[in-house]
């Protein structure tokens, strides 16, 4: 362990929050809850502040960021906050030429495709790291007791945006890359990796209390894929927090599959998309890993009596779970009306947290 | 069994074909292969006779949906036709603005979200069906004893493109409403499974040997939502022809949890995607259906003995069910070289056929 003396997990802020102790399978003060994009499009209050900033320039103010990351926690009571950030800051601050727009996602300005664009890739060094550290200090700063969750890509996902040059449906352009030319495939995820872990560590070492990798694109491929071609970079990433001692939380949709596998590359905690109950996910892993989710996001919009009593599911499924930390399984829906994540946070804390079986 | 007498299956024209065989449980005379999308832009030959028409109009020129459907059979020796059409047409020909837009996909001229929006739904006549027909009549008498599957959107997918208003990543709004309102959704689906329905019925009495339910948003559904509010209206879709004595083949994708229930619906063939391995899927459905699929289209891009290899690892695979026709696990990319689909055609042919163990 070397976090700084300051840290939240080191000068105790954080240590018994609900969400760590959660994470670590031991048994939290409330249920934990929190959700996944729950900084960004769904408040006014983030609407107004990010107006016409570009995404990866809000993303890059340190100021800015961290009133963003700040904002659900005072609107919600949530047990955590995420830092707010996108999955291609650290391509960014390596020299990639990438923009987000709006409406569309990551656009590279040259895809990477061969052995060439791969060895021109650049470093990511410490010096550009700084606006996230310094973001990340200022969260930490300001949330207490309230851990803050570091955010970052899995190297799959990164190399598919990277392979394709942008989003795509079937991300066919990076699956024949990892078949028709492997080691080029393993140089591109190796970089990723690096890159994506050293931005993660920077969030530790400034305040983070828990570390969560999204492999968006995960679900796209099959078991035999992630695991020879992906789940060595995905590793590599979470080893670049390994000597830390925080709790790592591995999250992708359409991966009900891969469950066993992605847990197997480090993560402490698996996330689990909508699609497949917590019971169920539980057991296909052993009945020994704190699960996160997953409340389904098209239930938000429905009345009430329907959100609630899928809430309730969800919670009671969970607690088969040696630790389970309730929140959606996807991101937030723009559209969200956010009071009603509010009242979903609080019936989250309302039920009896009751002994586990 | 209500087939005219000219139909190719009491004809006998296709009865002992390889499809039919294999669909059926029965020993082919050679091991039958066709490819998901193999009319469409992969062939230049289709890029130039489509050229400027709009999709929806080129689907109900019979002519020009019987000379697209014959391309792929000429070029590629593949063991079925499937007919050229789109899984909107029957709505189309039931009154609903839609519209394809290059590059985007379906697009309805307003969603269909209330009881009222379904209520003001249109029939679907038979005579609209007439170019449907026709074109199926044109292209059967060109196929001889190669048999035609009749093609048809299945009533989620074609909900979830109603209520979106088009294409969407995460059909929220469509799965909001199954839940949110499900009297309307169990309309709505029932409607859409009426009309896709008698699309398929109309496409089998002109000629068609087998037919092709497509539930292609199907993946994003849990097996609990599958089950209660989704399979009851596929099996309503299906129950069009069940008098009809063809195979019934279903397929979508990321529905490795759902083969069972999919099978269940009244499919005599189960349609696997490239993310899980035949044997598995034969595992899981008990080993008692004969199963399509499922080559990765990622790896069409690949250099040859890639390619080859995995094809023979897909063939080796799926004999262990009983009955086999390869595919590929989606649609053919558009950007595939036709030359590699004529290829893998070929290598399918001309492996060894061994007895099933």
């Amino acid at each position: 362990m070397s976090l700084p003396d300051n840290h939240p997990l080191i000068d105790g802020r954080t240590t018994h929050s609900p969400l760590v102790a959660a994470y670590s399978g031991a048994r939290p003060s409330r249920r934990p809850v929190w959700f996944m994009r729950q900084a960004g499009r769904s408040l006014p209050e983030y609407r107004e502040l990010r107006a016409d900033v570009p995404m990866l320039d809000a993303c890059l103010d340190p100021a800015m960021a961290s009133e963003i990351t700040l904002q659900p926690v005072r609107r919600h009571d949530v047990d955590a906050a995420i830092f707010f950030s996108d999955i291609v800051v650290p391509l960014r601050l390596a020299g990639v030429d990438v923009e987000i727009k709006p409406g569309v996602g990551p656009v590279m300005g040259a895809p990477v495709r061969t052995a060439d664009d791969v060895a021109r890739l650049g470093a990511l060094t410490p010096d550009a790291l700084t606006p996230v550290a310094e973001g990340v200090a200022r969260t930490v700063a300001a949330l207490g007791g309230t851990p803050l969750i570091g955010f970052a890509g899995a190297p799959f996902t990164l190399a598919a945006y990277l392979v394709e040059g942008g989003p795509s449906r079937d991300h066919l352009a990076a699956r024949t890359l990892m078949h028709a030319d492997p080691e080029t495939w393993e140089a591109l995820t190796t970089w990723a990796a690096d890159v994506t872990g050293q931005f993660l560590r920077a969030q530790v070492l400034a305040g983070a209390s828990a570390a969560q990798l999204f492999d968006s694109w995960a679900g796209a491929l099959s078991l035999a894929d992630y695991v020879d071609r992906v789940a060595p970079a995905s590793a590599r990433a979470l080893s670049h927090v390994a000597d830390l001692g925080i709790r790592k939380v591995h999250f992708g949709t359409g991966t009900s599959e891969l469950l066993g596998a992605m847990r197997d590359v480090g993560a402490d905690v698996v996330g689990v998309d909508y699609r497949l109950p917590l019971d169920e996910a539980n057991r296909r892993l052993g009945g020994t890993t704190p699960l996160q989710g997953n409340i389904d996001p098209a239930l938000l919009a429905a009345p009430w009596p329907v959100l609630e009593a899928h809430v309730r599911d969800v919670v009671t499924r969970g607690a088969q779970a040696p630790g389970h930390v309730v929140n959606l399984g996807h991101g937030v829906p723009p559209e969200t009306n956010p009071d009603v994540l509010t009242r979903v946070a609080q019936l989250v804390h309302d039920l009896p947290l009751d002994d586990r079986p």
